[in-house]
């Protein structure tokens, strides 16, 4: 499971708090705590905490890389003009995180992509708005592949994200998701990556961490193999760890959980 | 998740014990304690207590009995001799669990089931031994499934079980299960009920609830509908209900465990 860490985010009180106060303690803090839970990359997104996006992205950004100079980082935000601007600034790996599914404007963050050697998350959304159905979840995830393909990047380096809505308000959309998932991991061989922003399925509801890990658990024989995720939650990532062991993604030993967190 | 008790077994000591000294407290225990945490069958197997396998079936039979007149009960042994002569003498809904996939043994048991008004068992195990591939599992589960409607039983009184084993010693089989249940899913419409002995995944491991838990999020969106497990362990029923609540089985409120728990 490659592990996209989701806690810098200014969703968050502290966080948001951190990013108006520019205290870099909070920003600091959960960059070590979610690397050393096992994640593979962090996110970082502004959220409502400052209209300076650029400013406050490349402030985060630069506290992530005083910690480390290769860590990746998934820049994550939804306009064009903020990805152009900061992508080029930040030093060693990055993912871009996002783009949507329409083929102009994918083109455009797939070059900015190929041009700093960035890996990149492609939404299944266009124009049209979130599909609600399997068919045109895939129809976008072909799309997204082809021209990220096009543009010069590898399977390894493009995630596809098919979307996943909470369980409580959008009951059907969980499975039409891993049903998605499940012909999109037959596109290419090897096939892109596929990530979901796993929270969201339980947005909302009471038992927020059971249905989370529930659902990784489930989605991960689809072909989910990338999760952006809270990697402090221990239960969701021995869930996570535990269901790549069953697909035999790793040998089994007593210590499996341990060996896979010391392998990072 | 049509739960079937696996506790009153004597492969444990305390029911072993009990067997032994005749003592009826730890059989009247553990069918109050599996009732009451969500089992819709339970499991009752001697194992190795006693070499007197129909008497004390019968024994432990009556003690169920004794605190419920229609709660059903899976009467779990390997022989043949021993199935025919418990069945007729125990009132009340009753599983036949097992028999195998050989067509001749099969018809026979199947014929005792419809006779009885029991529901059946079948492994996908014949004279060849447990299959190690997926395609032999769909095979067998074709043949009992066959032989099972010839006898006049209905899909909703056969289970299916694939045959779990243990994913430190035989690592693909767990995938393989989940293939094979894929398959046997289609086979009729309605299907067969689909069950394991779940505790098998996990057998010799270390996290064995973490596995069990994990497998069984894994294997309802296979067509798991059924397993012999341990109802007591909060966190795998919670892992079950929240697995079929994902697959839409019922509609979500915040408090969707307790009311699967209080629908039972």
């Amino acid at each position: 499971m490659y592990v996209i860490g989701e806690r810098i985010n200014g969703m968050w009180k502290d966080v948001k708090q951190a990013i108006v106060d520019q205290d870099p303690g909070p920003i600091k803090s959960w960059t070590e705590k979610q690397i050393a839970a096992g994640a593979d990359a962090l996110d970082v997104n502004v959220g409502p905490a400052t209209s300076k996006q650029v400013e406050a992205l490349l402030w985060m950004c630069e506290i992530i890389r005083g910690i480390s100079a290769d860590f990746p980082i998934a820049i994550d935000n939804a306009k064009w003009a903020v990805m152009k601007e900061v992508v080029p600034q930040v030093p060693g790996p990055k993912i871009i995180n996002s783009t949507k599914a329409d083929p102009g404007p994918l083109a455009e963050y797939c070059g900015l992509a190929a041009e700093h050697d960035c890996s990149i998350v492609g939404l299944t959304i266009d124009q049209r708005g979130i599909p609600h159905d399997v068919d045109t979840r895939v129809e976008m995830g072909a799309t997204i592949l082809t021209v990220a393909m096009e543009a010069g990047l590898t399977p390894d380096r493009i995630f596809i994200d098919t979307i996943i809505q909470p369980v409580n308000v959008a009951p059907k959309q969980p499975l039409a998701v891993m049903k998605a998932m499940e012909q999109l991991k037959m596109l290419s061989d090897p096939p892109p990556h596929q990530v979901l922003g796993l929270s969201n399925v339980s947005q909302g509801a009471r038992n927020r961490e059971l249905i989370n890990r529930t659902y990784i658990a489930m989605a991960v024989p689809c072909g989910l193999d990338s999760a952006i995720m809270d990697p402090c939650d221990k239960e969701l990532m021995e869930a996570a760890i535990t269901a790549e062991l069953i697909m035999e993604k790793m040998i089994y030993c007593d210590s499996y959980i341990e060996a896979y967190l010391a392998n990072k």
